[in-house]
């Protein structure tokens, strides 16, 4: 898994129309748009690599939470991301693996935002600039 | 050399502090802070292996070219990133890699922004949701 993550006072997506992605969450009134205020946005690829390295998941929480803690950010956004130049896990695979992040991260007390997975999306971002804004992580 | 291109309605930066990196440009009343509408927002690594390849420059104008084709537009952002999972070149040679692939770009007739190098800055993207609004190319 690798991810890059921008500290955003302010995030908003709105799904637009699917992906070439034949694995694709249906889209209803909860996850077709929403936004959050000071959030770190995670673009994240699950890579094929994960799929044979059952501990990638505790590692990526592991790294999440010491950027959330320099930032003393309790907001998530989860969004899956094709584009960070590694191979990439099967879809079914990315799905089940980004749902399983959320629902720890969930569990540990935090708001996730997860954009629905197979679409493509309208995004705003107002990203701060600071030394800690964008960040890159391979686990 | 590799970029993340994300097609953005609207694009806004301020620079706001010196980065890490000992080779920046002073901060002027031109370039401080900026912003365009229906732009490719180039977020841009030149990486070590460029610096033993001539003809890196030539290739990227040619990718940059499609994608602003298949996209009609004609405004360009050539913002230094470091966090695309690259060897980056030393610092002195990607600035003088992004003036160049910036000069070339205004020759051709299209209007470039370049954020002043060297400094952090506070984003505003809105990006399109369209299956060619994020692309990422390794040249």
């Amino acid at each position: 898994m690798r991810f890059l993550s921008f500290h955003c006072e302010e995030f908003k997506y709105k799904a637009t129309k699917r992906s070439r992605s034949e694995v694709y969450e249906e889209l209803t009134d909860d996850n077709k748009e929403n936004g959050v205020k000071n959030a770190i946005v995670l673009f994240i690829s699950v890579e094929k690599q994960d799929e044979n390295n059952p501990s990638f998941i505790e590692k990526s929480i592991s790294e999440i939470e010491k950027i959330i803690k320099q930032l003393k950010v309790t907001n998530i956004v989860i969004l899956s991301f094709a584009h960070l130049f590694g191979q990439l896990s099967s879809p079914e695979f990315g799905l089940k693996s980004l749902k399983k992040l959320t629902s720890i991260l969930e569990e540990k007390g935090f708001t996730v935002i997860r954009p629905p997975f197979g679409w493509f999306n309208e995004l705003e971002l107002k990203a701060k600039g600071h030394p800690l804004s964008r960040i890159s992580r391979l686990i």
